[in-house]
């Protein structure tokens, strides 16, 4: 099976890594196409365009930044509609627009063309450990189809439903984590403030009620202030406006998540392309330097 | 040695029988006299006063509401103060304000009285099994004279620092919580009101990056709109409160746990004295009865 896949950026790359390792045939493209050369000297083959690529593809990959570059690779100049056969099944792995998914997923049913929607959670660590947290959403046939390469990269793979339920299932994970990240964020800087020893306070707090993943893996990089990737604060705002609008689109009011994302505007200049746990420097005590 | 409790709530009742389980000679006190009873029938024996329970015991633990009500129990009319022996120690295991208990420390000092603040987190279903994590302030003899107590009450005990860290442990735990609470709720709001299994979302997103305590054992709890003790909503609003008071005293903004307790004012009368996961009714879809 020829596997495409679009987007080498942060993830992409480390996930098309992870199915060459795993034997697949792998024909790459990148909008910068310089990333590329790593993955073709790991034995993968480029492709000029998603046109190019989708007429050599069973199955294409599309990990991209957001939904109007779903849409770019998708329906654009030299995109991958011009070129996928009847039959082949476009995976996309980005975090995007749940109707938007449901949109696109129409206009490629008419090219008989099948989609599914398979947002990941997990960031840098998952994509390299091949332990990503995936959400899929789309036919029970073409999630079958997906599944030998998707076990490739992650290790919990859960099918929600049809097209779109992925994404909506992100769009839960990243609604939760926005509260949790600032809530471990509030506590550390009451610890700090109040002249508690914050390492203490955090293997103390995590045997009980309290516990999370955020706080024992997050909690250390904001006691130390120093915010190394992990999952970008940038690309979870981005998640977060998603959701957002999802969440309007509903009716639903989140007044959590509003309040993280007005948090994470604030930081978006200093800290957008650094860990998500910066949300930190939003509530950091002034004596905290 | 002769233990003494004072306070048989829904959290000290559980305490006290642990102790008398555990062997101790337990005496109690309870402002309600017919809480006692049970504990006698296990047992042990009753007092009259805080004064005249402080006069037959070694160490004093004392399971009361707030700030006021340990003030009450030590020096209002016939407190623990008038009755306690020198020599003798006060273990205040209620969640109440870090400044009032070192101001109390230092009135109990010129008794030659001891004290620590061991505030607990757990709930009942950690006061039942004797797993509560346990948060200490105080001298370091003081906190090993109590040890064999506490070790009969809790899993993880941790000794902070000086007379109030305990206080100020337990009051960053109630930070976190606050938030994390919040992002689940919103989290499932979410999930229902798109129309995604809830169920299937805990489960999937259980397993990264959104992992906690909160999701696992009170996500099911929100989904279906059942909150069964655990901890009261009434009891966290009142740490909350005392959580931002302190935070207020250091100039410190904490924006997550205000909005938390904004929400559950508006909680209060209908879900008070249900369990804090009811906070979820603050963020439920409209559609969603």
């Amino acid at each position: 099976m020829n596997v495409g896949f679009i987007g080498l950026g942060s993830m992409g790359g480390l996930m098309a890594r992870n199915l060459l390792k795993a034997g697949f045939s792998v024909v790459v493209h990148n909008r910068t196409r310089e990333k590329e050369r790593p993955l073709v000297e790991l034995g993968a083959t480029s492709s000029e365009t998603p046109a190019s690529l989708g007429a050599e593809a069973d199955i294409v990959i599309t990990m991209v930044s957001d939904t109007k570059d779903v849409e770019q690779v998708l329906f654009g100049a030299n995109g991958l509609a011009t070129g996928l056969r009847p039959g082949s099944l476009v995976v996309d792995m980005s975090t995007i627009s749940a109707l938007e998914t449901q949109r696109f997923a129409e206009k490629l049913l008419e090219l008989e063309v099948g989609i599914i929607d398979a947002p990941v959670s997990g960031g840098t660590e998952g994509a390299k450990s091949a332990k990503l947290t995936i959400f899929v959403g789309g036919s029970k046939d073409d999630f079958n189809r997906a599944l030998p390469v998707l076990e490739r990269l992650g290790s919990t793979i859960t099918h929600f439903g049809p097209i779109g339920s992925g994404q909506t299932a992100k769009a839960v994970n990243q609604i939760i984590i926005a509260s949790t990240f600032l809530g471990v964020a509030e506590g550390i800087a009451l610890a700090k403030s109040a002249g508690l020893d914050p390492n203490m306070a955090i293997d103390a707090i995590s045997k009980g009620l309290a516990s999370s993943w955020i706080l024992e893996n997050r909690g250390p990089r904001m006691i130390d202030g120093s915010y190394p990737l992990g999952f970008k604060l940038a690309l979870h705002r981005k998640d977060l406006r998603i959701a957002l609008e999802q969440a309007a689109s509903l009716a639903l009011n989140l007044p959590g998540a509003q309040l993280v994302a007005t948090l994470e505007d604030s930081l978006m200049e200093d800290f957008g392309d650094q860990d998500m746990s910066s949300i930190y420097e939003s509530v950091r005590p002034k004596e905290d330097s």
